[in-house]
């Protein structure tokens, strides 16, 4: 049998935070990032594909936000608008991965799967949300959104104004995982999970509904990865190693950490809320749960002897 | 072996022209559209569903030139926007559909694929645009817009401005059918070729690109039921059958008619353009290319013995 790889793309792997966002900068970062996912391919891995969705779904909201004071369009949930992304980027990225593909004279199917994520109703992350999302606005008008929809907003820490705040529950499990598994294990190239996945919740044991939160794509990308048995587990991002001593002047990149040394990290502050920490953390999860190692890298390392960061169990 | 069906909802189904378009009227419509389904489901076919996707794509370009208008949004294209309302309307249909698979005990999974088709770059239809999309302009707009974008304006028939128009071309293959037909050949219910599927071609042979396009999608839905060797061929519609004289004093309604028949009332002008005619002929294709009838209902219909217009072989 062949391995089994899980390749968690950050949101940047398709658009930059230097860029404005052109259909054309995210086709040629997608097959950018396609490219260097070839060392994977050539060794013959069975592979799925997960993404971010930051900079596109925060485009999509203010792109709402925007048709609503002009048009009257009605507002669109944050489920919805991860539906939205999901569409876009899986599009995005097999199209690119296909051209690659062909390039290389490399016979692989390639399929994109919507994919919705169990969270639970009661999760206490629903109580006090964190993940700003969509555009910012003046304090009045944050106000008035706020009354109108029963929403929170907080002030940027950056002094840009005021954001919608909206919670970051827990995955819990992966719809069509099983699907996914026997897709990835036929060869195919699976594309799914996007964004962390669209976030349901049970409100009874007949009916599921969305809900306006965000679910971290790294933790639903490592609760896959487990779930469907991956035998590695790598966390794209744009720096090639995780650091100790991060933002200060002599970080120490990391070559290798027990996940009993990451966790002792994390407790420490090394790692940056919602950058670093979220990808230690689920590195920490899948290597605890399989042990077998993550590995926390940048796309243009893959397969080189200079591999990133690795986790293990021990 | 089970019965296979391909079922083609209209853009209807999920949000009716007097409709704002909210989430919760959508999720609703969705719902009672796959209550109707149940029909098919209870007497265990494989089944996959396709859609339309006018009036979503409508506000989803509304908004994306809103964004642009007050937040220097990048311009997104159709295929992108299609690309969008596949991952949206496909979690809408997918969730309703579960809830009332869990209301009834069923235990089927259901899956949603981003579906490509794939168009040719020579097809004639590029050369005159036909489909209006998105909102509509003054005609100095247009006019800006059209020479900035290097795309084609008309006038509105119903004199509510100019509207982009774009080409529809002919489907030539739908990407992943291989695999659209395993997985509904394993009794999973599959959603696919949503708004007639995201519009790409060939550049070169190493190449494939998205253009700004729409295609049908009661033809994209025909062309896959061929290629899965579907049994039958549904086109729910929101009036219960095809007329002749169709807008006059006294329409007829059709309960069967032959391929030839059909071919003879589609060149009489009996049937709407945009509207019965594209059902007529995705029919008239299917039933053409594998001998089976295919049928233009409404959802209401599903199952009873008045079962809408049959389209037959002779």
């Amino acid at each position: 049998m062949n391995k089994l790889a899980v390749v968690a793309f950050g949101g940047n792997a398709l658009l930059r935070c230097d860029q404005k966002g052109t259909i054309d900068e995210q086709e040629a970062n997608a097959y950018i990032t396609s490219n260097q996912l070839l060392t994977l391919i050539k060794k013959d891995y069975d592979l799925v594909i997960t993404h971010g969705n930051g900079p596109q779904v925060g485009n999509i909201l203010l792109a709402n936000s925007a048709g609503a004071i002009l048009h009257g369009l009605p507002d669109m949930p944050i489920d919805v608008s991860v539906a939205y992304s999901q569409g876009f980027i899986g599009y995005v990225i097999e199209q690119q991965l296909r051209n690659v593909l062909n390039v290389n004279n490399i016979n692989r199917d390639i399929i994109t799967v919507v994919t919705q994520v169990l969270v639970d109703k009661d999760d206490p992350a629903f109580k006090n949300p964190t993940k700003p999302v969509g555009p910012f606005y003046s304090s009045e008008e944050a106000e008035r959104i706020a009354s109108e929809t029963n929403s929170v907003f907080k002030a940027d820490p950056r002094g840009r104004g005021f954001r919608k705040v909206v919670a970051s529950p827990q995955p819990l499990s992966v719809f069509n995982i099983k699907t996914i598994e026997k897709l990835a294990r036929a060869h195919e190239i699976v594309i799914a999970v996007g964004g962390g996945g669209i976030p349901v919740f049970e409100v009874d044991e007949n009916k599921f509904q969305g809900t306006n939160a965000v679910i971290d794509k790294d933790l639903a990308s490592a609760l896959l990865a487990v779930g469907i048995n991956a035998d590695e587990f790598y966390i794209l991002t744009d720096v090639p190693k995780a650091c100790l001593y991060y933002n200060t002047l002599q970080p120490t990149s990391i070559d290798r950490m027990s996940v009993k040394e990451a966790r002792q990290y994390i407790e420490e502050g090394h790692f940056a809320d919602g950058s670093m920490r979220p990808k230690v953390k689920a590195a920490v999860y899948f290597t605890t749960q399989t042990g077998r190692d993550s590995l926390i890298t940048c796309a243009e390392l893959l397969g080189s002897d200079n591999e990133g960061t690795r986790i293990t169990k021990s």
